[in-house]
């Protein structure tokens, strides 16, 4: 618990309201939203840029360490304080100004604590949308700090791709605020600081506010389950499908057997949209297109019933059988893997990254290890197999055994990592999840060089640790 | 000219053809694309990214300026030396391998030297291309270090979207060789470190291998020339092929009259598109799609000309004319442009780039500014209207008159910047050229932070300056 001085001092500086103490209260911001719960020595919620910086001028002055928090949505406890009690949680949530819109540029202005929700609704009426599709309802300043991807990552790209202006508040004894462009989508009149601050998960400071592009809104949507013969089939595909579709093709969510099992079995809203049983393996593919209906022009339906069509005439076809219907029907099964999963066991999650050339040999050899070696865990894995992207996701079926766990974690990475180059975390950016595996397999020099960046900048939030301690 | 101790440790490092001290033999090194040559101590060409580290850290540890230069076609004089004769040219024109191309991935890893034309090519047989379009045929190395944009950027963006990977020799003694990433389209299992050497020109160190993405060639092509009613309209008429046209939008190039007058004129190849006289201005636009034409679709050219046509007919319409044709007949006349420029007066060019809501003021503000203060410079400006970029060229046609130039750059400059929040470079990054809009422009805050993190790496190359000297 923070000291009674540190109460007073943090309170002046964000109102009696900003500053929240009580255990209860504290909760929501100390529970994230997978692995467990922290102690949190208080919650501070500026409500300002001003604010934020002096606030975070006091903690490095003072030696406080704070975590920023958006949402707190993140997958890699990134954003909830440790066990230990010492750390202030410092919530963006009320940074909920501006909101600006500006149609005819095609950008939006936001407070870091504005949700993906709130800015998708008042962009609805302009005809627009951030088309970063996930499964929470993130902030801004979040998605930010942790380059957030999603499902239709390989038409619409990851935060980076959006990101044309941050606001951020750096962790020095100032709180120095630092403006990093201001909207343009082409800009090499300086060297790239701001890319620095996307994906940073706290490392260079905090992100107060944010500049994204965006996008027309979809008008036409169609979406089928594709059948390949075998996971060998998924990459050529994949590959008729960015030729044939081009640019309408907007999500290649591939899903397994045991994921799609858990989803009909334990969803009780999910109908089994197969009349055959589950296959081995399926696709959801959609297309879209911005523009209404034309006369004349084939329904994205048709053109979507054409391209699987002509593929399940092909010899050696990667098709052997397509499922049509309504799209939310379609993306129906996809939606409910994460909560399948969480329903059928303990769920073990990996956020691996591939060349996606590498992804089917890694499943076939992570497959052989697991039957051999952990016969009590299910491979359960989906993914954005477009670009690389697996929630290699296991389902514990036996009793529990940290030592066990840890040698399953173990495996799983060394074998992605060292055996196929792939990142430990595609998506889900940098925290204490994934603290392990960074001091691990990290190279040393790219360590090296990250805390020598970040150290440019101040001390960095408690969030993330680019190099580790040196042993004792 | 250097010393024969250099000469001579340095020809042991690259070998005898690897030193080039001749001057004759020097000049296509010391002569950029735009602007005065320079001379060079020496050329070096290593030729591999083991002689490249070899010849940096030399470099560094004497105390020797390098320009690193990939194929010489930059536009902000970063790759070529200047007058003063000290500076050694670093040329990585022999890093011509690999040259690997990964279809099922999407991607090709190429040494900095390679030639966009020649990975184009190699890539062709395959269906796949790097989509970055330009007047010039760069190495994949300069097209990193610069984050070159391009006419097609408003469908597929910049280099940094691009690159996968990076291999890079850092500007320390040790000439240091770091891997940043392999290839991965998702990764955020640590800083975003890659991102600082993409636009980094020169100042992070020498870029020696790049890992692209690439992308389905085009398959179907259309293309036309819009005439909006005047300049205001240009943007609503953007944003309507935007809703329309969707993804198979690649290419929205806006152009004035006096540039296209000028290419009309002086350009003897092309041929005068417009019957009834060149038009206040005009927008090159461009569709196109990865797949073959199908049986029952409407083709482009006639999906283009049903978009301009609903247009057409709107009241308050942002369109008053279309013209159609075969693509490369459309293409001339934008490809024209600079040619036609260059024939017609000496050019003053600038490289700006706008939030693109503000093209329209800016345009018709500095109109007036040049009427009244320097009539002696025509504006024959062009650009990528999508993404704000603007090619804001003049002709002189007055007598030359240097102090009357600098301060019509002056006035140019602080309109943009100050008055509008332009960027002085839009797509050709940093150099010599851009050094004093650098100094004076870019925040005190900016330069501080952009000088102490490339230090972290080293001493960085002498293309371009982050911080200017302190005052005597």
């Amino acid at each position: 618990m923070l000291n009674q001085a540190h109460q007073d001092a943090l309170a002046a500086l964000v109102g009696p309201g900003g500053l929240i103490l009580d255990p209860v209260d504290r909760a929501a911001y100390e529970v994230p939203a997978r692995y467990a719960p922290g102690v949190a020595a208080a919650v501070v919620r500026p409500a300002t840029t001003r604010e934020v910086s002096a606030v975070v001028g006091y903690c490095v002055r003072q030696g406080l360490p704070f975590v920023p928090q958006g949402a707190n949505t993140g997958l890699a406890e990134g954003s909830t304080p440790d066990a230990g009690g010492q750390q202030i949680v410092l919530s963006l949530d009320r940074l909920a100004a501006p909101l600006e819109i500006d149609a005819a540029d095609r950008t939006a202005t936001v407070g870091a604590g504005v949700r993906l929700s709130s800015l998708n609704a008042a962009l609805e009426s302009y005809g627009l949308f951030l088309p970063i599709d996930l499964g929470a309802d993130p902030s801004l300043g979040g998605m930010a700090a942790t380059n957030t991807g999603g499902a239709r990552f390989l038409r619409y790209g990851d935060m980076r791709r959006h990101v044309l202006g941050l606001e951020v508040v750096l962790a020095d004894a100032a709180g120095t605020v630092l403006q990093l462009s201001h909207g343009l989508r082409k800009d090499n009149a300086a060297i790239a600081l701001r890319q620095l601050f996307v994906g940073g998960c706290g490392a260079f400071g905090v992100i107060t506010k944010v500049t994204v592009e965006v996008h027309h809104r979809p008008r036409q949507t169609a979406a089928a389950l594709l059948i390949p013969p075998d996971a060998d089939a998924v990459l050529p595909l994949l590959q008729a499908f960015e030729a044939e579709a081009g640019a309408t093709l907007t999500a290649f969510e591939g899903m397994s057997q045991a994921a799609m099992a858990r989803a009909i079995e334990h969803v009780p809203s999910l109908s089994n949209p197969f009349a055959g049983g589950v296959p081995d393996y399926a696709v959801l593919v959609e297309l879209t297109r911005t523009w209404a209906p034309r006369a004349g022009e084939a329904s994205l339906d048709e053109v979507l019933q054409q391209i699987a069509g002509d593929l399940l005439e092909r010899d050696d076809s990667p098709l052997v059988d397509a499922l049509f219907g309504p799209v939310e029907r379609m993306w129906a099964l996809r939606h409910a893997l994460s909560e399948g999963l969480r329903a059928s066991g303990p769920v073990v999650g990996f956020d691996l990254s591939f060349r996606r050339r590498d992804l089917a040999r890694f499943r076939r050899e992570a497959v052989a290890m697991l039957e051999q070696d952990f016969p009590d865990y299910a491979l359960c894995d989906f993914g954005h197999v477009a670009d690389g992207g697996v929630h290699f996701n296991l389902v514990r079926t036996g009793p529990a055994d940290p030592a066990r766990l840890e040698a399953l974690r173990e495996a799983v990475l060394v074998l992605a990592i060292d055996g196929f180059g792939a990142s430990f975390s595609g998506e889900h950016g940098l925290g204490r999840a994934v603290q392990a595996p960074y001091d691990r397999f990290t190279p040393r020099l790219v360590q090296d060089y990250s805390a020598a960046v970040a150290a440019v900048f101040g001390t960095g939030s408690a969030s993330v640790r680019l190099r580790p301690p040196p042993p004792i």
